[in-house]
């Protein structure tokens, strides 16, 4: 299999809810380092995965959407807690919806993997296979 | 599958019985910078795979037990050459108990991935489902 | 010159007043991996800058006080911008009242520098001697 | 699964061909950092997946028959886009050779996978089993 | 002292004219990923060294001009080596000049240090007061 | 200032002698990731700092003669604690002592500056200017 990782990044303010998170349970806030990994079964005619610049503005457009806000404010968040495995499955989300779009090119993408690093110590991922 | 990292470290001495080790049959010694990944495959009610305070203080409960030690004296390892894989191995297996113990939390996880870091240019990883 | 770096890491809300900010004036958040630098022209007896655990110690002392909260509402910062350079000034402060408090040990120390790095791809330092 | 990684690098030119590589169709070129990940299931009877020396002097070989070349002159490359997943492909498909004669050892070695960074911010995988 | 770093990357070809350089005399290339650091004594009246993202724009702009370029066919660097040391040279004497034209704002920057990295293992830097 | 730096490592034992140590004054090791940087106030004709190859030449040279090694045993080390402080200064004396003899080329570097990390949140330096 083949894959190729895009990197950007993306800080947010954010809260938690639940004893679990001790004092993560305040307002605070995190940089994610952003790694979206396209995969695919082949190579195309080009010899690409999918082409690398439309791969970047496909994942900063995404992370625009939520880049510099709290996203205790953002609707579509309401009632969740985002933490950074939350985020991975959420960007995924938002970069598959893109790929069904058309926006990263003709096709063949087989799976997309993509990780949120909080640290320098932690960091989650979310992988599924592309319908 | 979601993946949570923690990230922590260990120094330790040893040395390798078998001549395709060369000057590593010496005693000498390393740093390695230890991954533990967690998998699961659905997110729990607090949007956790696992609380990352718990899987921190689990790896380096794991860790203290070796760090700071010339492993060549350890009997746990006796007859044993205490490679950077045999040791992911060896880690994987701790923390797969401590999993097993309910250290990390309430279940739900699935697999388990440890990477050993021995340099900036090598390093070594055990993974396996968690049962 | 010699130069001992311990590292650590911090997560913090915030927001900027100022039009040069653009977005940023929303607030938001951030993850900061702190690097303590410790300087001294000679080594002490034991060989050492400066005790690497009392290094530690202090940084994770003085980061504590501020992470996991939001700096907007920290009184200490009232009416600042707390960017990552003035962060990196305040962290060195911090730490030179800790040197100067002897919790790093007898003394020695020559200067100090701190950078934190508020992503992959930005990070900022104070630097100076110390008294 | 046991893993074993080593790295290296190498330093190329190349021009790209098709609409879809803009700016890249222009002769530029790259370093690519190199890991090389070695899969075994079980370790051999020394402790190791395969001997961390072999395994760096295979990758140096390999990568040395394309270092410091102008690839769009090498005849092995004629008519194809030297991508950084088509070249992740042809060191895999090298390596694999160097396996199958017995460089790396003794056998036993399941896959192996391949991955070429070409910043800090994009890099490309090929990954597959062995025979 | 404060310093704000932002990073960037440029990929280009090249070859080196001297027996010294061995097979890098031949056409091959480089990734380069670049680290600029502005240098200011005070931070500004918004808790500034410089606008995160004025710097950015400059270093992105600096590196545009020579990106999926042969330097060898750049009147700019005629009958020169185009070294990673000489590159962090002519980087910083674009950026120091876009800092005297006003694009990195008001002023007040007293220093400018560039580091191009060309691999994991080997980096040039170069770095000088601004007058 | 121009610099050039190189980066290698190396695998040692040791143990340290005094309470400060705690439990580092039992036998154990490290892996150091070396980083030398070489300084030049100007380039020479080729337009180099220094030759990269005669670089990774003699710091390879210098690592070897304590690479898996325990340096208890090693008699120049005899009576000293062989801190990540005091290794990078007995590095920094090797490699200067091969910048007097020759062996980086023609002169004209005016100071040097070596780095061991000891892991990824700790590490040291020592600089001095050459003779």
């Amino acid at each position: 299999m083949f894959r190729l990782t895009v990197r950007d990044r993306v800080m947010i303010a954010h809260s938690f809810t639940g004893e679990v998170f001790g004092p993560a349970q305040q307002l605070h806030g995190a940089t994610y380092v952003v790694d979206a990994e396209f995969q695919r079964e082949t190579l195309d005619d080009d010899g690409l995965i999918v082409d690398i610049g439309l791969a970047h503005v496909a994942v900063a457009a995404v992370l625009k959407t939520i880049n510099f806000k709290n996203l205790d404010e953002v609707p579509e968040f309401s009632g969740d807690n985002t933490t950074t495995e939350y985020l991975a499955h959420w960007v995924w989300g938002q970069l598959a919806g893109r790929v069904d779009a058309g926006e990263l090119g003709a096709g063949g993408l087989s799976g997309l993997a993509v990780t949120l690093r909080e640290s320098d110590v932690a960091w989650a991922s979310y992988e599924a296979p592309l319908a």
